[in-house]
């Protein structure tokens, strides 16, 4: 599915992400259609494994709502949420997640162990998937690829 | 089962949780017989869902260590870790976890997704629950209780 400007934004902060060295995933915030904040994956430069970019996104917009919830709000990330981060999602009260690229190796929504499917998951936000997978994926492999040849 | 002393000092973690007027839950961080961090929960007045004692805790100890990992490291805490907790705990590839209370509601370890028991999980901490448990849930009713109240 083609992304959506705010999928485009998620995008250019995982390209972002893959320039600092970072594995490379970006997140926006949107409520009532404005971005409440934009974030990259930083678990290396921050020393934080928290410091996905969903967790970042969802920090910084609860920070600038002076709350611990955002709901009502969107959520555009490049790559299928972890486990931490779909159960972030959840206790945020995000209303709606469009992400990008599946995650069969680490993904929490649609893998393993599907994060929202459970009683103990007290919101379940809607979820929308393959929203400009592939430039998503085409990011991810190209800074894999990279990797492997340094 | 009785408490360890590491398990005491998370105690006195929850404590000081609930006089903040936050769910009281502690968590304490050990590597080599040394405290490297320690923590209550806080997602009230840092406006951060993610903010449970263990990911405070463990975002602590990571930023002491310059490492988004904690090899080798125990993990005590007062309560059984929710989803998020559990997959940030794997994350930073802590390698024992010892809990309280067991969290029929918002567990994430033994119950609803079992975070660990998946492929998608890539470290399996021990786990060992029961200890302190006594206390952890007289703190947690007495807590629920006085805000019934309120």
């Amino acid at each position: 599915m083609k992304p959506t400007g705010h999928m485009d934004q998620a995008l250019i902060e995982a390209r972002k992400a893959a320039d600092r060295g970072e594995v490379p995933v970006g997140a926006v915030i949107v409520l009532n259609g404005k971005v409440l904040a934009s974030a990259g994956n930083q678990t290396r430069e921050l020393h934080d494994p928290s410091a996905h970019a969903e967790v970042l996104a969802i920090r910084a917009a609860c920070k600038a709502m002076k709350s611990e919830r955002l709901t009502g709000a969107d959520l555009y990330v490049t790559l299928e949420p972890c486990p931490a981060c779909a159960a972030v999602i959840s206790a945020a009260r995000i209303a709606r997640v469009y992400y990008g690229a599946s995650d069969p190796k680490s993904g929490g929504i649609e893998q393993g162990p599907c994060i929202f499917s459970h009683p103990q998951c007290h919101h379940k936000p809607e979820v929308y998937g393959g929203i400009g997978e592939t430039e998503s994926a085409a990011i991810l492999r190209r800074f894999f690829k990279t990797r492997r040849q340094a």
